[in-house]
């Protein structure tokens, strides 16, 4: 009998802790395991806002893979993953297929436009190390632009992000940092520069309190943010965003969509049952009906039988699916009963720009400024300790001075 | 009776090292000097290629002034220079107006397109700081654009180059350098990547001998920067340069003019009689019939008595021509009788990199590879010492290791 292959689909957080924990719990007697990316490096999700702003360098946030998966333990592919075969336990990728006993789509999200007009021509995503980079090139060419222009408009130095969760408002967190840089670099002046940040829904950060969420308004609008909020964006042109009822133009030479996610499209491509873009995965974290696939991570809506509604999609939550999930894997392979996913709230944190943040903690306290932003740094470190271990986190760890 | 005023108009090379001495041959109460310049900072032109590649950060090119001339000194304006209005001894600027009793014009050169069709519009050239910034910047969006785009078109990556003097050459030079770290950096294979450079006349580097030349070409193009030379341009377009006799079109997505270059438009502007470009001063470096007007650096045609020609216009030379020019301001000042101006030729040296080169020492020794290079940075750290003293020197000196 030969043995069992565990193909793993995807190396962000939660692919690459559900591969490393099983290389710990099984033996390469025991199963033949496989993971497929469409990069050689698995990159820190979390990060590419700072990537986008050009606060941090894009190696900084990502990882080669073989420097913390074994090759010789684990075979590593690098493709892309067009479909899931079913009914023939295959995986069809762009240059080969693949087939396997047992299955763990990890591959994470994509941006949603939502279907808004033109968002999907004319605006940039924070989706990816190179789509991170080309807005971080885009914001500094527009500066340098401006800089050699004859006839100056000021509209071509201003940033427009849509959306106000964690992407947008940790980005506008960072803006606020690099902007200066920029300006001080290409001796323009800072009034000249406008970040704003425009919302359909009346305030920021919904998973705050809203004495947290008043603490990230008023520190942003300090450092110069500019705040849109309880505006909707009819449509995204070349020239900027056209909001609100009277279909007010918003100029701006950078435009940036960060308002919205969904799993990724291989799910329906593969005939998963979705719901607004993910699977929703049984308490075991496998596809509803299926005896060998697990969905997890980004792609996965995962219920809160408490509440009734799916827990956020985080990359703290893509790692807990991980652990579960190779647990379930192991238990199936050796035919032991599988255990349910429990969610482990860890605390809520987002940065605010380098030294500046806002945090609540299991307990409930909230924390923000200095020890919410060292905190984030806290939670960046530990998520990367798990995936990389003390090599990565001393080579790669924030362990910037504030 | 009121002190004299002598006005320098610019803080290139020229400018800064006649303002330096000056300030060390006169005191406080024997004149009033003022420096007029469009920038806060002197930038080392000759450095430029390397700011525009993006092998050295633009702050080491440049140099705030006020940390060099002492602005209780000389009086520092910071304003571009319109027009010279001599009948009434005023020099125009953007903002106010100057009077002088003696002149010096140091204005520095501006690109020369010859009036090659469309060169102007869809080119960029190595002119100052912001115009090198922009060619940095522009390459690097050309190389994230590529990444993130779906059609991908290595035409885009493509830098042409029009021109093959000190600077066309040694840009390409520093490209030999910077294009494998943006290949690294953007996960791009080098071979999709073509650097070329065009030139009309059969060679390179018109100012060394054959078996140098001959060196230079042979260590580029093993780097992989390719030649078009006895390529006339006849157009350049939004797609490229059009060349030679059968119109072909080289595409490109950054197109790059460092051809010809001319004096300030504002010898024009102001009445002088122009040669090519420039003023053909008299041998004591004064503009032909002008009492008080010195025309020296860039601006100026000094001829070589011995050959009947105008010596190159180098960084060189043009702090030659500062001394020259600082030593009859004084002389003026004093009735004493001027100075011919005597070209003390150092050598001549052009890098093609971080660790080659070739130069032509005063003895007529030639040297080429790590010793020229070496050389090179002895020239470009000699500048700067001279300018901006030892602290400017540590500050900001080519001393990287290689």
């Amino acid at each position: 009998m030969s043995k069992p292959k565990i193909v793993i689909l995807g190396a962000g957080y939660a692919g690459m802790m559900t591969t490393k924990r099983l290389t710990q719990k099984l033996s390469p007697e025991e199963a033949e395991i496989v993971l497929v990316n469409k990069h050689n490096y698995h990159y820190q999700t979390t990060w590419l806002h700072e990537v986008a702003a050009g606060t941090i360098n894009h190696n900084q946030a990502r990882t080669i893979i073989s420097d913390v998966i074994n090759p010789n333990r684990v075979r590593l592919i690098y493709d892309t993953v067009v479909k899931v075969d079913k009914d023939n336990q295959t995986v069809i990728l762009e240059n080969s297929e693949l087939t396997y006993d047992y299955l763990v789509i990890s591959l994470g999200f994509v941006t949603n436009t939502f279907g808004i007009k033109g968002m999907d021509e004319h605006a940039m995503f924070i989706q990816d190390i190179d789509s991170a980079q080309l807005i971080r090139e885009h914001i500094e060419y527009q500066f340098v632009k401006y800089k050699n222009s004859e006839e100056k408009n000021t509209d071509d130095l201003t940033i427009l992000v849509g959306g106000a969760g964690f992407t947008g408002i940790e980005f506008v967190g960072e803006l606020a940092e690099k902007v200066p840089q920029l300006c001080k670099k290409y001796d323009i002046e800072r009034r000249n520069v406008r970040v704003i940040n425009v919302e359909a829904a009346p305030s920021i950060l919904p998973m705050f309190d809203k004495d947290l969420v008043d603490y990230a308004i008023h520190s942003l609008e300090q450092r110069g943010i500019e705040f849109r909020l309880g505006t909707k964006i009819n449509e995204c042109t070349e020239e900027g965003f056209i909001v609100g009822e009277d279909n007010e133009l918003i100029k701006a030479g950078t435009i940036v969509w960060t308002g919205g996610v969904t799993g990724s499209p291989v799910l329906a491509e593969s005939g998963f049952e979705i719901t607004r873009g993910k699977v929703t995965v049984d308490g075991d974290l496998r596809a509803p009906g299926e005896e060998n696939i697990f969905v997890i991570g980004d792609c996965a809506w995962v219920m809160d039988e408490k509440t009734g509604r799916p827990f956020p999609p985080t990359a703290q939550a893509a790692m807990q699916h991980a652990e579960t999930c190779a647990n379930n894997v192991v238990a199936l392979l050796k035919n032991a009963p599988l255990e349910n996913f429990v969610f482990d709230n860890k605390g809520t944190v987002a940065s605010l720009g380098v030294t500046d943040g806002i945090a609540t903690i299991l307990d409930g306290t909230k924390l923000s400024g200095k020890p919410a932003a060292t905190m984030k740094k806290v939670v960046d470190n530990r998520a990367l300790f798990l995936i990389g271990g003390l090599n990565m986190f001393l080579k790669k760890g924030k362990i910037r001075p504030f």
